[in-house]
C-alpha cells in the first residue's frame, strides 16, 4: 500500500477502504508518512469529504493509535458528557454532581487545551488542594464509592489525533465535519464509558457558527458513538451569547455552586436539566423524561447535588471550605463595573468576543505554557433580551490590571448590542439527535 | 503575510494576489515555509484552480527564484522549441538543423530527467566526443557562428519549480493545468529566447491524455509566453502511437540523420515541417506558411539541414564520422525480430506501453542515478493503419539481454492491436494556438 495512491484516490472522490485509513493513521502516527503527504490528504478530504463509513474507520484507527481506558471495574452504567466548547460553559461542575446524586456513575477524564478560560481541570484547581491527577484505580474506586470523579486523562490517549490536529491547525484543514467528529469521538471512545451525552454548541461563541452544520456534526458523532456500541445522544444548544453569567475559572466555580444551591442562572440550570435528563435515561435510571426531570429537580431542591459536589471535593483532596464559602476562591485585586450608556433591550452579546476579552484578562491559555489567572474574568449582569436603563450595570470585570480592565470595558460596551425593541424570544435547545 | 491565510484563501476559492504568490514561492524555495503547508496549498489549487493571472504570477515568481540566461549577445530573433514529452520524440535533432540551415538562430538548453528514453542530451552523447556542457559564452558564440547550439542548462534555473515539482510528484498534485503550464513555461522563460514553439502532445504516450485538456494547456502556455513578451505558438499534436519508428537513444539519432537525408518516417518529417514553419514565421524569416515550407523542404532536399547537423556536431567536439556512418553509434549485442501472429490492420500501438518496454530494456532513467543503455530500444516496422500479414515483421528489439528481449517481445505482441478493418485516417496535428 502506498500513501500516494491513498491521496490520489481521495483526490479523485473515491471512498477509502478501512485498511487504507488504518495504514495512513498508523504510519503517520509512527512517523513513516511525512507531514506533507498527510496534509495533502487532509486537504483532499476537505474537498471530497469522508462518508459515514470512512469517518467511522478514521475514528477507530485514531482510538487504536494509543491507550484506551477500560472502566469495566466501575459498577453500573457509566455515563460521560462532552461539550464541543463554548464561552462560560460551567456545565460539567453542575451536571456531574446532579447526575451522581441521582445514583448514576458519572465519569469524566478531561484534557487541558487552549481557550478563552481554562478547562474543567483548571476550574477545579481553583479549589485549594483539589487533585486532578488520579490513578486509574483511584478514579474507578471513587466512582464506585460516590458515583463521580473528574480527573485529567492519561498522556497517551489518541496520539494520532494530537498529531493530525496539530497539522490541520496549520494547514487550514480543521473545518471538515468528519475530521472534527472523528477527533472528538476518538478521544471520548478511548475512555470506555457506557453512555455519552454530547453538547454540540452553535453560535458566535462556538466552533460551529451555523445550525445546519452543527446538526450534521451531531448526527455524525451520534452515529459513531452508537456504531461503537456506546449509547450516544447529542443535544444541539445555543452558544450565541455566553452560557450563564460568569466567564472565568473561579467565577465559574462560584456560579456552579450557586446553581447547585438553586440560585444559578436560568440558562445554565436549564441546560444541565436537559443534559441530565438524557443521562438518566441512557443510564436506565428512569424510564422517561418526566421522571428524570423530577429526580434532577429534587437533587437541587434537597441539596443532594450540592452535597455531592462537597463529597467529590473531599474525596479528591480539596478543601470543602472553598465550596461552603466561595469567597475563599482566587480573587482579583479589582472589580470594575461597566455601566450602560444607552437604554433599551440587549439584542446580542457576541460570545466569541466576550471570550477574547476574558482571555486578554489572563483567564485562559494563548499558548500551552500560559499561566492562568484563576480569579480573572467577567460577570454578565444583563443578558440577551434583558431590558437595560442608562447607568445600569451591564457587567463586572475581575482583573489584576486596571489598564487591561479599562480596555476590556470599552470592548464590552461595544460588544453589547442594545436596541429599541426586545428580540423575539431566544432558544436554548435547538435539537436532540439520538440516532 | 501568513502562509496559513494563503492556504485558506485558495481553499475557499478566492484568487491569490501577486504578492501572496511571490511570498509563497520565495519563502518555500528558501525553506521558510514547510512542505506540509506547501502541499496543502497545492491540493487546494488542484481543486479550486488558478486563473490566468494567478498562473502568470506563479510563473513569474518561479522564474525569479533562480538564475536567468540573457542571450541578447546572439544576433537576430532567436527561437526555442519545447515538447511536453512523448515516446520516440526525436524532433529537436531534426528541427534544429533544419531551422538553423534556413538562417534562423536556434537555441536549446535542455535538462536531464526521468523517462522512457534519455533526453536530447543523452541522445547527442551517443555521438562520440559530443560536448553538451558549453559555457554560456561558447553557446552564444556557436549560435552566432552557425545558428545552432544545444547544451545542458545551468544548474540554478527555477529552483522553485524543482522543489515544487518534487513535492507535487509525491502528493498527487501534478495534474493541474496551471501548475503544469507554469512549471514548463518558467523553465523556458528563464532562458531568454525571443520566440518559442511549443509541441503539446496528446494521447496514450503523452502526459495529456485528453484533447480538450491539451488545448487548454496550450492556451495557458501561449498566454504566459506572450504576456512575458515572447512570441509563442503552440501546436497540439498526436502522441497516441510513438512518433517515428525508433524509440531509443542511438536509434533515434540514426532516425534523425535519415530524416535529414530525406529518408525518415513520414510523421516525424511532417511534424518537423509544421513546427519549423511556425519558427520561421516567428523569426520573421518568411512572411507566410507556403514560403516557410518551401524553404524547409529545400533545406532537406539540398542536404543543407543535414550539413548543419554535421557542422553542429563538429563545433561541439563530436566525431562527424558517427553521423556520416550511423553504424558507428552505440549498438546492442542482439536485434530480435517480432513477427505478427495475425493478419489485418494495425488499429493502435499504445505509446506509453511501448515506452515502458523501452525503459525496461535500459534505454531510460527510472531513477536519477540510472545508467542509460544508449544502444537499446525498439524500431517499429508497422505503424497504426498499416496492413500486416501473418509472419510479417511488426518491430525489432535492440537489447543486450535476450531474456528481457523475450519478455518485451510478448508485451509488444500484446500492445499491437490488430483488427480486420483499417482505421478511418489518423491525425498528426490537432490544433494550433497562437493567442
Amino acid at each position: 500500500m502506498r500513501m500516494y495512491d491513498i491521496i490520489e484516490k481521495k483526490r479523485d472522490g473515491l471512498p477509502l477502504k478501512s485498511e487504507e485509513i488504518s495504514f495512513f493513521v498508523k504510519n503517520y502516527t509512527e512517523g513513516n508518512i511525512p507531514d506533507y503527504q498527510a496534509s495533502a490528504l487532509l486537504m483532499a478530504i476537505f474537498f471530497n469529504k469522508l462518508n459515514d463509513e470512512e469517518t467511522l474507520h478514521l475514528t477507530k484507527a485514531m482510538v487504536e493509535s494509543g491507550d484506551t481506558v477500560d472502566l469495566s471495574y466501575i459498577n453500573g452504567i457509566k455515563v460521560d458528557k462532552h461539550s464541543t466548547g463554548g464561552v462560560g460553559d460551567t456545565t460539567t461542575l453542575v451536571l456531574g454532581p446532579m447526575v451522581a446524586s441521582c445514583g448514576v456513575p458519572f465519569v469524566k477524564m478531561s484534557g487541558r487545551g487552549l481557550g478563552h478560560t481554562g478547562g474543567t481541570l483548571d476550574k477545579l484547581e481553583s479549589i485549594s488542594g483539589f487533585n486532578v491527577n488520579l490513578s486509574k484505580e483511584d478514579f474507578m474506586n471513587n466512582v464506585n464509592d460516590i458515583n463521580i470523579a473528574i480527573c485529567s486523562q492519561t498522556a497517551n490517549i489518541t496520539p494520532a489525533d494530537k498529531k493530525l490536529y496539530s497539522l490541520r491547525d496549520v494547514t487550514a484543514t480543521v473545518d471538515n465535519l468528519s475530521l472534527i467528529a472523528s477527533s472528538i469521538m476518538s478521544k471520548k471512545l478511548a475512555i470506555k464509558s457506557d453512555a455519552i451525552v454530547l453538547d454540540v454548541k452553535v453560535g458566535s461563541g462556538a466552533f460551529m457558527k451555523d445550525l445546519s452544520h452543527a446538526k450534521e456534526l451531531a448526527r455524525l458523532m451520534v452515529n459513531i458513538g452508537n456504531k461503537f456500541g456506546r449509547k450516544t445522544v447529542a443535544i444541539v444548544t445555543n452558544m450565541d451569547e455566553p452560557l450563564g453569567n460568569a466567564i472565568g475559572n473561579a467565577l465559574e466555580v462560584k456560579e456552579a455552586i450557586e446553581t447547585l444551591q438553586g440560585n444559578g442562572p436560568k440558562d445554565l440550570y436549564e441546560l444541565c436539566m436537559t443534559l441530565g435528563t438524557k443521562l438518566l435515561i441512557l443510564a436506565e435510571r428512569v424510564d422517561n423524561e418526566a421522571e428524570a426531570r423530577k429526580l434532577l429537580e429534587e437533587s437541587i431542591n434537597s441539596k443532594k447535588a450540592y452535597n455531592k459536589l462537597l463529597e467529590m471535593v473531599e474525596e479528591q483532596g480539596g478543601d470543602v471550605k472553598y465550596i461552603q464559602n466561595p469567597n475563599l476562591l482566587p480573587k482579583t485585586k479589582y472589580v470594575m463595573e461597566i455601566k450602560s450608556k444607552t437604554s433599551g433591550f440587549v439584542r446580542s452579546i457576541n460570545a466569541e468576543e466576550i471570550g477574547k476579552c476574558v482571555l486578554s484578562l489572563g483567564a485562559g491559555r494563548e499558548t500551552i505554557d500560559s499561566v492562568i489567572d484563576l480569579g480573572a474574568g467577567v460577570i454578565l449582569n444583563k443578558k440577551v433580551d434583558d431590558e437595560v436603563q442608562i447607568g445600569e450595570t451591564l457587567a463586572f470585570i475581575h482583573t489584576e490590571d486596571l489598564d487591561k480592565g479599562k480596555e476590556v470595558e470599552n470592548r464590552i460596551l461595544d460588544i453589547y448590542k442594545i436596541g429599541e425593541k426586545n428580540i423575539d424570544g431566544k432558544t436554548l435547545i435547538f435539537d436532540e439527535i439520538s440516532n
